[in-house]
């Protein structure tokens, strides 16, 4: 009398509890190695230098926003709106898929490694080759998540300013980091979601937690995401990929895994992935963490001192000295720091640009542009939630704050 | 070899997990019966009708926030302030005594059985007072308390915007409400405290954890303090209490505990408390929350049917009709309900006052002028914290948001 | 197109996050004066005296009861077990209303103010009662409750070794006394719930989780439950009853409130109790901890020197010193006991087994003989759980443990 | 007035909330990069592959274990014995580096690669490179570590049945695997803590807990850490390995990163890592789960059809099928299975064993014979605790449970 084990599998996860998949076409999805290569990508890439219990992955991730997506859409059916068992399985696969095309270190490997390929790009690459592998099974998913089903609503689950990506990276991240602060009520949001107008809305009295959720997320950003010394580590990321390239179009010989070392050694282009059995897209897909570090890890001994001391930082957590500034840096600062380090290291003009990292970065608690999150009201009224506040400057929120950083190497190491 | 058990007395506590009690005095205080009688207060009075978890007591409050009073202590310790053992014993009298004079229900009890008596008022008369059977042994902790003392970073810890009373108030609310959001980073933001200019301020990067506390709080306070079913709850107490003199006045006869007797139908003045053995002072001390419930349970079947009313749905949960608006209602709202009122209960115009409950609350997020909140940069500047944050506007923070609120009888009951 | 809000009615529970009401009739058992009466019963009666934060209610657990059962009938509707609506809405009713009859202290009330009228006597009759009142709709609940439906696993959710009573008790109690090592994996049991044979049973794979189960059980039992202060308090609570009225009956005069006067001044038959309608129910259903605690605070000033001393160690927290052994005591001992008390107090002979306390109290961690805990292997069969494990003897644990206990009033108070 | 920041290191750590290094050598090794390594060589292996959460890192548990011992060293100060502070930074010392041997997915390579080369040899054999590139700074803490020391309780807190370590790796895998019954009530016992006749002892009234940490130690070997899957995937790395490095004698072509290389293609022996700068060491220093993982996921495409096999398994999770039992597995049945498989692979007899993988595995709760675990009872006396439970039958709990296993290949992949 008991359902197959196949349809009724159950993760643990010390976030949620269990996590019940529901789904046969979800389950084969998740054995698929496509989706178990997100086993071997950290969520939070270079993070766990300061937070050094982030170590989940991109595979948690994407079970917990598929958990989230299946509580959203059980109070949305209780609440007496229609949403089909279809439609239900679409929209799950739909975030189950979300961040399929991530590879290693994201962030540093598609401004550096095959400029121009996003892996949000990769990831509608990847769907429709599931979707041809899985039979046509994924087509309603990919509608949905291109936002080209006419039940608008469903895709906000999976992208907007509240979806359950968010909601679950939130939670998840500040759970493996330890920053409590980050938090939010989750379950408290998701029983207040309600649909208005083929919106995602909240309801007026979920107004608070949306408030804190914005600000739970303003914080795990500076705290977190973008802390002075994460950022360091991935600017340090960045710069060792840049000079790994360099030199390999120079013609040195640098150790790598032979996928890494396609994408290090040829110049790959858009194009080159259009097929879904493409060469680029086949090596893309066998890349993971260990690529990454397995060769950066032997770069501490290559000969070429820029490349040596950039890993050397990665490895050994030696990281560059930050600074972290609330206006732009003085060009005078600059060049003083790139003296010292001409001094200490004796290197060229062009060498100089991966010892003496100079950047901004930038965030808005909220976008008033995209996505917004509008708050339903007793009488049926719908407000932005940046104008919904009685007292918390929302609108405040959604000024992107800018802070400028230089990083340079200590003296000591 | 052991220390005697007398001073190494452990509380286990859900929510720190164990609270320790290090100094003897400590220990014989809440040994005393007007510390143990905070046993039979609930810190938050009418909350459980909303929140059913939230049972629990101004003793186990002021225990916690001695636990933080003792971590933050150990903090400014560990990064060399000077604070002596009996300093440090006598910040931990003062927290643990901060809230000693409260009595049951005391929001309702303050303005009806005693006007003009506050808790605060109540609180510096028992110190006094144990202060006497003590010996003198509280007095440093009274005068840390009064404000009186020359390091007055110590009372900041006792009384402030950022002191652990509201730490532990929140974190404990939260705990016992369940209202997860209004969690706080209690920790990270106690090891944050540092002392500058005789002043308890926060290092800059914990400007986020003051911003989270800051919502977190503002959150507690629409979702928990003010929440409009127990506003109205309180409402009904107030007038249970305001009724029940205006009875006994008259001269009816009422059940009530003795010492709650005492009260209802004596005129007590603030100066019947002045010596601290006063029979008043003696009466008050002796009274609980289960004076209060007893004889309100009794009064369910009292022949006034204002009075029953209001018992009735204090004892079985049939509270008013809530309406709550963020300008001011308009008399002719108020006077409909009036009308349908005295037609349901027939009840002269005077008595309409206990059945429709109209009035005003307000809160502010952050108090701009009292007990301010400043934030420790590196290079030795301090900042308010409402000019501080790069971007939550906490000046707007500061307005006070008031609403407005009318409750009635439902027709049903 | 939002379903009515009675019948989606939400608690929030610091334990599980969200309770929600599914059936419209629980909606209105739980509104009704019967139930909303436990809201003024502690679960824990007198454990807050060693664990403060141990002062959630009835209430709240009965509501947790639910939650709980609702996940366990969800389980087995997954798992392809047919359970029509109307049995999930009855097994609710009946978990729900299991401790209907539980009066202030019951333990404590039970053996001294109407002897030999158990709470689950009264339970029944209750539900009788309400049943009356919703005209039938309690019937399938009683048959259920009471074991006389044909699917007798649905009782075993309401009452076995495994039930969801204690399910939640255990979580709750661990919970709000912090012993968080009471603490159970409630979720992974209720996933390995099973039905065989028209029994409910464990899957294999769950045996580990119910070894643990009997473990912290036994746990809560030695270090909550069965405290020796707690144990000490509890006896001295049911020698103040006993006290009381035996002064009553001799004539002498006593505060107490009505109800609780009413069972002071009368000796209480079990045959008055029978019709719904009788003044001894209705008396007793008026009755809570408020009544007894607001008497007991009386009697601290009262002439008789023997109910004075009991009453003012349960008010001021002075217990009787417990000295707890693995043997009987030795007359001996009680004897020299007795002797310095007489000195101390000057009391009658009869009087000093008010001053000195002696008895036993034992537990068994699991119990071979009622509502045994079934395991299903994967071929279908079926062994107690007492046999299935391969190491941890539970058999062991179903032997008694016998402790014997004396308590008397320390020297000093 | 402030301590220089390099002394009051804080780590955030989603288990404890904040680890606080307290001395400036301990500060000192983690930033080493022989602790540095230990952040990428996970605490659990292959246990992610059941436990999707179970990411967490040797370094973590290293900091969780420091900060157990020094709760651990506070309580024993404060019960009032004679610890010096050197004795402090030793213990610290020891319980920081008593893993710091382990090299990637150790049970799997210990017994392949460097056969006879144990992590606690390694362990030593680095604390002694350490000590003096420290210049004898270490020299107390490996006294202590190697039970030299004369006070013998010290070494306890490190190891024993009851030390640092497994407390916190109970707590922290339990954590991070969401296993939550297998959390123990770390911070009781270390409450409950005493010293006596130079043992390490648990005070009497800690006796439930330490059955309790023996229940769950249990529950999380057959869960986790023996779970079948685990097992299973741990099996077949040690194939991998295996098969690689027969690979590699025979004279194949296996990419793998240099310091893997080494071991492959090396017959290394005990005396080889003599010296503290030895090749070896120095080559064993270098790897962790990167190099493992970039190679084997490179062998997915190798022409070995056993190692690809083994290798795709690993990398799509796609493992052998698991069979467990109570009793040893038949010849019978094995053969049969050997049989099938050589039909699907059409391999060699030799190279069936590395499909089909039969053996046992054994564990017992609690070990009578080898760091006991005793119970100090008020009169001064100690009884072990198998010995001291009044009902639970912890001898029970010490006779080995061995379970038997047969592994292979599922014919559908």
């Amino acid at each position: 009398m008991q359902t197959p084990i196949n349809k009724r599998k159950i993760f643990n996860d010390p976030v949620y509890g269990f996590i019940t998949i529901r789904h046969e076409v979800i389950y084969d999805l998740i054995e698929h190695r496509y989706f178990q290569r997100l086993r071997r990508i950290k969520q939070l890439g270079m993070s766990h230098y300061v937070y050094p219990g982030a170590y989940h992955t991109r595979f948690h991730h994407a079970l917990g926003a598929l958990h989230l997506t299946q509580l959203a859409l059980d109070e949305l059916c209780a609440k007496g709106h229609d949403i089909t068992a279809e439609e239900q399985e679409a929209v799950c696969i739909g975030i189950l898929l979300h961040d399929i095309g991530h590879g290693p270190f994201s962030h540093a490997l598609e401004r550096c490694l095959a400029p121009g390929i996003s892996h949000e790009f990769l990831s509608e690459l990847i769907m429709d080759s599931l979707n041809t592998e899985f039979k046509g099974k994924l087509t309603l998913a990919i509608e949905i998540f291109q936002g080209k089903y006419h039940k608008q609503f469903l895709q906000k689950l999976i992208s907007s300013q509240l979806d359950m990506d968010r909601l679950d990276y939130l939670v998840r991240d500040s759970f493996y980091t330890g920053v409590q602060e980050g938090s939010i009520g989750f379950d408290r949001i998701i029983k207040m979601l309600e649909v208005k107008n083929d919106e995602l809305v909240i309801e007026a009295k979920g107004i608070y937690s949306v408030e804190k959720f914005l600000v739970a997320r303003r914080l795990m950003y500076w705290q977190v995401y973008l802390h002075k010394t994460v950022l360091c580590a991935e600017q340090m990321m960045v710069k060792v990929l840049l000079r790994a390239k360099e030199l390999a179009v120079a013609g040195a010989d640098l150790f790598a895994t032979p996928s890494f070392r396609y994408f290090l050694y040829t110049d790959v282009q858009r194009e080159e992935f259009d097929s879904p059995y493409s060469d680029a897209l086949e090596q893309y897909l066998r890349m993971d963490d260990n690529d990454i570090m397995a060769s950066v890890k032997q770069w501490v001994y290559h000969d070429d001192v820029v490349l040596r001391r950039l890993c050397k930082g990665l490895v050994e957590r030696k990281l560059y000295r930050v600074e972290l500034f609330n206006e732009p840096i003085s060009d005078l600062h600059v060049m003083e720091l790139r003296e010292k380090a001409q001094k200490q290291f004796a290197v060229s003009d062009h060498e100089l640009d991966y010892l003496v990292l100079q950047g901004s970065t930038s965030n808005s608690a909220y976008n008033m542009d995209k996505g917004n999150i509008n708050i339903l009201f007793k009488d049926g009224t719908l407000k932005d939630v940046a104008k919904a506040s009685d007292q918390l400057n929302i609108q405040y929120l959604s000024t992107p704050v800018v802070k400028y950083y230089v990083c340079y190497p200590k003296e000591s190491n």
